[in-house]
């Protein structure tokens, strides 16, 4: 297998550039081996993170690839002084965009992310709320939610739920479905009135016995029977009630929040 | 104030054009409205994309911006016959790269997360470890964190732990300041014997009374005064030990979290 290195170089966070880097999976024949340099906003650091680059090259014998988001052009030339293959997001994307909206962007260091705006309490709430929420803690402040996860205990509700808070700013509450819940057939009152922001998840049952194994090896709880029954309980009381529900078995909670995004932005 | 529509189009989840959606915030003269259009992987979804555009672009009366990875290039073609302005990802990145690195890329839909390799199965582990470790909950396992973040109550440890451990895999642990800390001055032993791997934050008393105050008005906790206390203490207690620290006053927790991971990576 190829290898590269890849540099994702900022004066920011170098998020924005580090997301781009997702687009090197389109390869998958070559292995990259990436070096974060963030916060690289002055003299000292433009030229630290040159002679890095330029050393990694020398070593390698192949031009690393640098993702590049630096305001400073004077910083960009000198970064490009280095023997590698630039992706620079202002001659890539901001500039151009620039012309299109005909104005001058922001040259600063970390726009994209110091933004402590609304957008930015708003998902600070939505974390807090969903953490709050988790793993049905609390009934009570359901009516507060925008969308109420369901599925068996460890079927990935939590991390997909912190996930739609952190990224979109989304009050996700969860509620793990119970041996109870199957016995009663039915949801306790306060999801109940919520019934049309539940959005359900389910699990292959070899998948769950897995999951649940790390965490409680040889138990009952995780027998593949007993991951099997609950599954199927589960499954019957969503589509009793109509509910949606995606598999998590084969997909990221990247991928399952998006979904879960777009039913939500469809009411 | 100017007004643009933008859309992200994806056969994926939309996450990586989303991200890179971040750069308009360096036209702050122009107020964007976003639409995603995620999954969008069939000549049905692609042909009510290109229809969605058209008709805003129609009602706007001027050309939308459209972020789009889409890995097919009939479909890429289709929607391209919108009246809008275009950052194609295959075109402008994906592509160019493919040169670069002398390989075809994957052109399937939703590569870049769909990927539940070892790193995704990691994030998911670090993610458990933190949500097991916040505030404090548990000093066992301590010894497994990579960081762990110390400061006062309501500083913004959680969500910046969770941060890392979503984006970054990293299992960061958490541990808040008391005022029984500060009477023994000294961590507890299970936190003491982690010393190299603290990260302190700390905050401006304002900031945190008016943090506290939505959480528990007018108490003891939440008075400017105890604020400011606790922070003096907690500032002393770190520069006695000699612990880096950073203010999350204006820091948002992805610039916190580059900070700490850059810390972490020159360990």
């Amino acid at each position: 297998m190829n290898h590269r290195s890849v540099f994702i170089i900022s004066d920011g966070t170098g998020i924005t550039a580090g997301a781009l880097s997702k687009l090197l999976e389109h390869f998958p024949n070559t292995k990259f081996t990436t070096t974060r340099l963030p916060f690289t906003d002055n003299d000292e650091k433009v030229q630290a993170g040159f002679e890095h680059i330029q050393k990694v090259a020398d070593q390698d014998g192949i031009r690393p690839i640098v993702i590049m988001s630096v305001g400073n052009g004077e910083h960009r030339n000198r970064l490009k002084q280095a023997n590698a293959y630039f992706i620079d997001l202002f001659h890539r994307f901001i500039y151009p965009l620039g012309s299109e909206l005909n104005q001058e962007p922001l040259t600063g260091a970390s726009i994209a992310y110091s933004s402590m705006g609304n957008s930015y309490h708003e998902r600070m709430e939505a974390i807090n709320f969903t953490l709050n929420h988790d793993d049905g803690m609390t009934n009570t402040g359901l009516d507060e939610a925008e969308v109420i996860l369901i599925g068996v205990s460890r079927c990935g509700k939590t991390p997909t739920s912190i996930y739609l808070a952190m990224q979109f700013g989304i009050k996700a509450a969860n509620y793990p479905l119970i041996p109870e819940d199957f016995e009663r057939g039915s949801f306790p009152a306060a999801v109940e009135k919520n019934i049309d922001k539940i959005f359900g998840l389910t699990i292959k049952p070899e998948r769950l016995h897995s999951v649940r194994s790390e965490r409680r090896p040889d138990s009952f709880y995780a027998s593949l029977d007993n991951c099997r029954k609950e599954i199927e309980k589960a499954e019957n009381m969503m589509r009793r009630y109509g509910i949606t529900w995606a598999d998590s078995t084969s997909r990221s909670i990247e991928e399952l929040s998006a979904l879960i995004l777009q039913k939500i932005r469809q009411r």
